[in-house]
C-alpha cells in the first residue's frame, strides 16, 4: 500500500469541545485566521527546512467523518445530534497559505496560515501541528548533517528507532527533502520513489562457516551491487583482507566491488587505514561506507580527524530528530484575527508575544541572491528599500532595508475553499530548494552551534499594530 | 477508521537483499533463532516497560506482499523472478516468545525470540525492531511521569509534538500501558477504548469579548464537563477569580466546576494559590490540572515545593520519549541459533557479547511477592535456590539463587506457525501489570537519576556455552 490513511479524529479532544461550543452559540461560520509558527529554530541551530505540508494538505482535503466516527463522538457523551449533524457534512474549506516545502524558515516566522471559519480552522490545530513539527523538525536535521557531510553523502538509516512505522515512513520523506540521497526504508521507496539503499547485516556473515564465504556468496549473489560490512571480526585483520579478495575476484567477473561498510569501532582511524589498504591493493574504487550512531556532530569530528567516509548510513538521530533541545519542534497555532478584528495573545514577554493579523513574509535578496533577512508586514503593508524594520522582540533595534535588494514573498496560497491550488511537486524539487536556498544564507548561519542569528525583522506598521493590541487589552484587564 | 496498515515493504532494503541470497543459496528455509533485546535501559532509569507487541504481533499475522509491492521491488533491478514469486506466496509462519506487554522488563534480557526458517525470522528484524523500541520507549516514558505523579493523574497530551499521526496513535497506546490514565487524542480513544479528556485552548478565551464571558459561554455548553483554562490574561489576578464566579454560577444551576487548567508560569506557586482562593471560595471539589512542557523531573520537582496539582497534562516529552540519552531505545534483534548450532556475534567488551541459544528468561520472586534478580538460562537449564548465577558482563561477580523463592517464566509463548497463540489483552490489564510489578521491584530501582541496578545474571550453563564460543571464533581468527 502506498498511502496511510489518518483518521478525522486525529485532534485532540478540546478542539471538538471548542467546535461544539462554537456551534452551539451559533458562533462557528465567523471568519479567523490563525498563524502556524515554531519560536526557536530546532536543535539551537541558525534555520530550520519547512517540510510536511503536502501531506498536511492531503489530509485536509480528504478529511470527512464516517458514520463510525460520529458514533464514537455520540458515545462520549459529549455532543448533541445537531453537532454530529453538522460533522456529518463538515468538509474544509478554508484557505491556507505556506512556504513550499524545503524552504529555509527561522523561528518567529508566519508559516502556515490557514483562514476561514471559526470552525473548521480551529478543528485542524492538532493534526497541522503534528505532521509540519515532525517532518519540519527532520528535514531540518538531514539539512544538518548533509552539510557536515558535504561532499560525503547522507542515507538515512533510521527505521529500526523512528517512532513507528509512520514515523520511519514520513521521516524519510522529509530527510530526503533535507538533503538525505536515499533511505533503507523500502516502504519510502516505493511510496515517495526515495531511492533506496542496503546491502546485508553482521546476521547474514554469521550465517556461513566464515567471513569470507558470507562475502564471497553476497557478491555472487549481487555482483553488481555489492557493498560488504567488515566489521563483524575483526575490520583490519578480517573484514578488510577478505573484501579485497572479493573485490579482485569480482573484477576478474568483470564487475568490481562497490564499496565496504564500517559498523563500529574508530572511524576516522578504520576508514584511514581502509582507504590505504583498498588503494595498495588496486581497489581506489570502492567507496567506503560508514553506520554507528552518527550525527552532525560526530561527522565534523570524524571529518576533522582526515576520515576517508564517502558515504554516511544516519539512523537513529536522524530518525527521532534528536540533538541539543530534545527531539521535538515546538510550532504553535495561534489566532491572529477573528470576526474581522486582529488578535493577539498576550504576555508580558514581548519575545512571546504573537504577532496580529494576515502578514505576509518576505525575504531580502541582493543581487548576487544572497538572503539578508527577512521581515514580517501586515497584509496590506508595502515594505521598500530605505525603510525601517524592527527586531519583534526588542522594537529598540532597528534596521533600514537596503537599497538594490528584493523583496520576495516567501509564502503562497496553496489551498484554496479546501481544493489544493498547485500540482504536488517532487521531493527532488523540494530537497533541491533547500539545497539552493542554504548556500545563499550568511556563512555563519549554518554553523551547528552558536550560529550567526538571521534576522527576521516586522514593518512598523505591524509593530504600531501590536503596539495598539497590548495597550487595548492591558487597559480591559486593569 | 481504527487500524492503520502497515506495509510488508516496511523493512531495511537489506533484509530483501540478504533473503534473495538465502534465496539463491537455498539457506532460506534454514532453521534459525533470532533474539530482540535492547542493552541498556531508557532515559539512564532503573527499568523498562515492555510494550508494542500485540502491534506486532498483527503486522506479522497479516504479512502479505500485493502486486504492487512486488512490482515496486522488481523495478529495483535487484531481484529475480524466482524470488519474487516466492515472496508472493510469502506469510510469517514463525514461533514468538515474548513477555505480556506491561512487564517491567531490563537491559540485556532477551525479550522477544522469534525462532523459524531464516528468510522469514530474518525478514521481520526491522518492524519488530520500530514498533517495540518505540512502544517501549513510551510506555517506560509514562511509568516514570506516572511515579513522579503519583497520585495525581498523568493524562497524556503530546499528539501536536508526536512523530507524525500514527506517532501520536500508537504513543497514546503506549503511554496508557505505563501509566497515563487518559489522552487529548480522539482517535486512540477511538482505536483503542483509552478515556479521552481536554477542554478549551487559549483561542477560545480569545474568541469572546473578554475572560467572563468565554468561561460563562463554556459553562453553558458543557455544565457537567467544565474545566476551565485560567492563563490567557493573569491567572490570580482574572483567570481564578473568573473561575470561581463561573464556578457558583454553575453551582446555583446544579453542576460544580470539575477543574481550572494552568498551562504558563510557576506552576507550584500558582497552584498553591489556587487551591487557596478555590477553597476559601468553597470550590474546594474543584481539581487543579497542570500542562507546560511537564516530565517526571518537572513534576518531582513541583511537588518537592509543595504544589497542588491532582492532574498533570504531559505533553511533548511523553509523545516523543525524550529524555537523558535521547528520545530513541536501542534495541536490537542478533542471531542466536542457526542451522542447529548455537551463534554469539564475538566481540572483545564482554558487555556487548550476545548470549547464545534459546533461552528462558526467569524471575526470582520472594515469599511477598517482591521481585530480586531476573536470570537468564539456556532453554534446557534447571535453576533453582542454592544455584550460582554470573554477571554477564563480568562473571567474577556472581550471586546464589537464595532459598524460598519462586523462579517464574517471565515470556511466554505468543505466536505459533505464525498464528496468534492468545486472545488480545486489554490495555486495562496490561496498565495493572505494569503498576503492580513496578511495585515490586526494590524501591531505588524506581529513582529517577542513578537508581539501583536491578541484577539480571545468567545461569553457569549459558556462561559456560558462551566462554565455548568465544573461544572457537577467536581461535578461527587467529
Amino acid at each position: 500500500m502506498l498511502e496511510m490513511r489518518y483518521s478525522p479524529l486525529m485532534t485532540d479532544l478540546y478542539e471538538l469541545t471548542m467546535l461544539a461550543g462554537y456551534f452551539e452559540k451559533n458562533m462557528h461560520l465567523k471568519p479567523a485566521v490563525f498563524d502556524l509558527f515554531f519560536r526557536k529554530n530546532p536543535f539551537h541551530g541558525g534555520y530550520a527546512i519547512f517540510g510536511g505540508l503536502q501531506t498536511a494538505l492531503n489530509y485536509l482535503a480528504g478529511l470527512r467523518f464516517s458514520d463510525a466516527d460520529l458514533a464514537y463522538l455520540d458515545s462520549l457523551g459529549l455532543f448533541n445530534q445537531p453537532f454530529l449533524d453538522y460533522l456529518r457534512g463538515f468538509s474544509f474549506r478554508a484557505q491556507i497559505s505556506a512556504p513550499p516545502e524545503g524552504t529555509v524558515v527561522f523561528g518567529g516566522e508566519p508559516l502556515v496560515t490557514v483562514e476561514g471559519h471559526l470552525a473548521e480552522v480551529q478543528l485542524v490545530e492538532t493534526a497541522l501541528l503534528n505532521i509540519i513539527n515532525f517532518q519540519t523538525l527532520i528535514a531540518t536535521k538531514a539539512a544538518r548533517v548533509r552539510l557536515a557531510a558535504d561532499p560525503g553523502q547522507v542515507i538515512e538509516f533510521g527505521l529500526r528507532r523512528a517512532h513507528g512505522p509512520d514515523g520511519g515512513l514520513h521521516g524519510a520523506r522529509a530527510a530526503y527533502i533535507g538533503g538525505a540521497r536515499g533511505t533503507s526504508n523500502t516502504w519510502a521507496g516505493q511510496a515517495f520513489g526515495i531511492p533506496v539503499k542496503g546491502t546485508h547485516a553482521h546476521s547474514w556473515i554469521m550465517s556461513f562457516a566464515d567471513e569470507l564465504s558470507a562475502f564471497r556468496a553476497y557478491a555472487d549473489c549481487f555482483p553488481a551491487h555489492c557493498i560488504l560490512l567488515v566489521d563483524t571480526y575483526d575490520t583490519l585483520q578480517s573484514g578488510i583482507p577478505n573484501a579485497i579478495t572479493v573485490g579482485r575476484e569480482l573484477r576478474a567477473k568483470g564487475h568490481e566491488l562497490l564499496g565496504i561498510r564500517l559498523d563500529s569501532g574508530d572511524l576516522a582511524y578504520l576508514s584511514k587505514a581502509s582507504r590505504q589498504m583498498l588503494d595498495a591493493a588496486g581497489l581506489s574504487q570502492v567507496k567506503i561506507v560508514a553506520s554507528s550512531d552518527l550525527d552532525e556532530t560526530i561527522i565534523e569530528s570524524i571529518r576533522s580527524e582526515g576520515g576517508c567516509i564517502d558515504i554516511y548510513g544516519v539512523g537513529t538521530k536522524l530518525a527521532t530528530g534528536s540533538g541539543p533541545g530534545g527531539c521535538s519542534l515546538g510550532g504553535v497555532y495561534k489566532l491572529v484575527r477573528f470576526d474581522g478584528q486582529p488578535k493577539l495573545k498576550v504576555t508580558s514577554d514581548l519575545a512571546k508575544a504573537t504577532l496580529p493579523d494576515r502578514k505576509r513574509l518576505l525575504r531580502v535578496v541582493d543581487a548576487d541572491g544572497q538572503f539578508h533577512m527577512d521581515i514580517i508586514c501586515r497584509q496590506q503593508d508595502a515594505v521598500a528599500p530605505g525603510d525601517r524594520v524592527y527586531d519583534p522582540a526588542n522594537p529598540a533595534r532597528s534596521k533600514i532595508v537596503p537599497q538594490g535588494v528584493s523583496l520576495l514573498e516567501i509564502r503562497q496560497p496553496v489551498m484554496d475553499h479546501g481544493r489544493l491550488l498547485l500540482e504536488a511537486e517532487s521531493l527532488d524539487i523540494m530537497a533541491d530548494r533547500c539545497a539552493d536556498q542554504l548556500q545563499r544564507l550568511p556563512k555563519g548561519t549554518l554553523r551547528l552551534a552558536n550560529p550567526h542569528i538571521y534576522k527576521v525583522a516586522i514593518s512598523s506598521r505591524l509593530l504600531e499594530l501590536r503596539k495598539r493590541l497590548m495597550e487595548q487589552y492591558l487597559g480591559q484587564v486593569d
